[in-house]
């Protein structure tokens, strides 16, 4: 697969305006990116612009913290499909992880899978703020309610994806769930590390510059 | 009124356990505070210990970034509300006021207004994001559709309340919408000179420290 069908490329500041949103979809039309990733606000207006190409609609849910309850979180979600989304980015929450609520989560799971159908969803498990053994906690619970995707951060804290911890959901995965690489991967080296390691989607606001085989330095800072 | 009736009681950290939550509760009915201030997965616990007493629970909404649709929020509320809150604190959506969305945000804040009744909600303009004449814009908007506060952040941005801004939303809201300062409210001085200024409500994570007259250097730095 190309690198670019790899690819989410991702605006998540909160406070973009339209142009930008704009552009972010033309760069994925001229690259041909697998996604946009986006807030639920923008589902619409991409939807109007993407319809009948080969750029789907990624939405990030409960989006950046996760302290939603499960109902909000599960409307959010149909909200969104309802709207347009393709593919639905959750964000895990990291309170009940830190406490082992395993039958709160595996209930929060189980009933999003339900609720989202045959559309692909990926969890967040924001890896900067756990542990090695609550990694594997949280991605097997994944792995039992059938979800498409664990995905390693959300891009708003200090540690996104790092290669040890795309590599241990790498193997934990095997081939029951898929694993996407977020936050701070800015350059085509960046990339084609995570791809080397086994991950089938990258999550950045970096795409062009990947593309352009660009260096770092040139990389936006957010997500 | 006394100060400590001012304050809603503030706990955001995203990944927070049971024993931080209880610590919080265990505070505001120490010193009888006027809300405890927390996400939404918490209301339940929170209302389980705060039933028949003078302390009301304040659930954040679309919280941090306030990019959910209109849907989302208002779904997000009435969950809060069935779940316990007395009191909702919405992200406004930023994106929106920077555009001068004036039909969009006039439909989401009506909208919002009806579907909570009688409940105490509060809009977090995000000040710190937006220009003087942006905070003036969305504050109109908020007092023609009989909000009950305009507060000015969220505290996750690096500028949370100013005494300016705070004095110039005092200003616009004469006596038709109340005003809370919240973002980086660390000592009594910081919360007495706002409440010189006009505020009657504050959201902070310092609450004890005020009350015990700690010094600044002794403030948590979140929220």
């Amino acid at each position: 697969m190309e690198i670019n069908r790899y690819i989410d490329h991702t605006l998540l500041k909160r406070d973009a305006i339209t142009k930008e949103v704009d552009n972010l979809i033309d760069e994925a039309l001229k690259y041909n990116f697998r996604t946009v990733c986006i807030h639920p606000i923008w589902i619409k207006h991409a939807k109007s612009r993407l319809k009948g190409t080969d750029t789907n609609i990624t939405a990030v849910i409960g989006f950046p913290y996760g302290t939603q309850t499960t109902e909000s979180k599960i409307f959010e979600a149909k909200d969104a499909i309802k709207k347009g989304a393709d593919e639905l980015d959750f964000v895990s929450c990291v309170s009940r992880v830190h406490e082992r609520k395993t039958s709160y989560l595996k209930k929060e799971l189980k009933k999003i899978r339900k609720a989202t159908k045959s559309k692909t969803i990926k969890l967040i498990l924001e890896t900067g703020l756990l542990t090695k053994e609550e990694i594997e906690y949280i991605s097997k619970l994944a792995i039992s309610a059938k979800w498409d995707f664990i995905k390693t951060s959300t891009g708003i804290e200090t540690t996104g994806a790092t290669l040890p911890n795309v590599k241990l959901m790498v193997e934990l995965a095997g081939n029951k769930i898929k694993v996407k690489a977020a936050g701070g991967v800015k350059t085509l080296k960046d990339a084609q590390s995570y791809i080397d390691a086994g991950v089938k989607r990258i999550g950045t606001s970096n795409g062009v510059a990947i593309m352009e085989g660009k260096p770092a330095s040139a990389a936006k800072s957010d997500y």
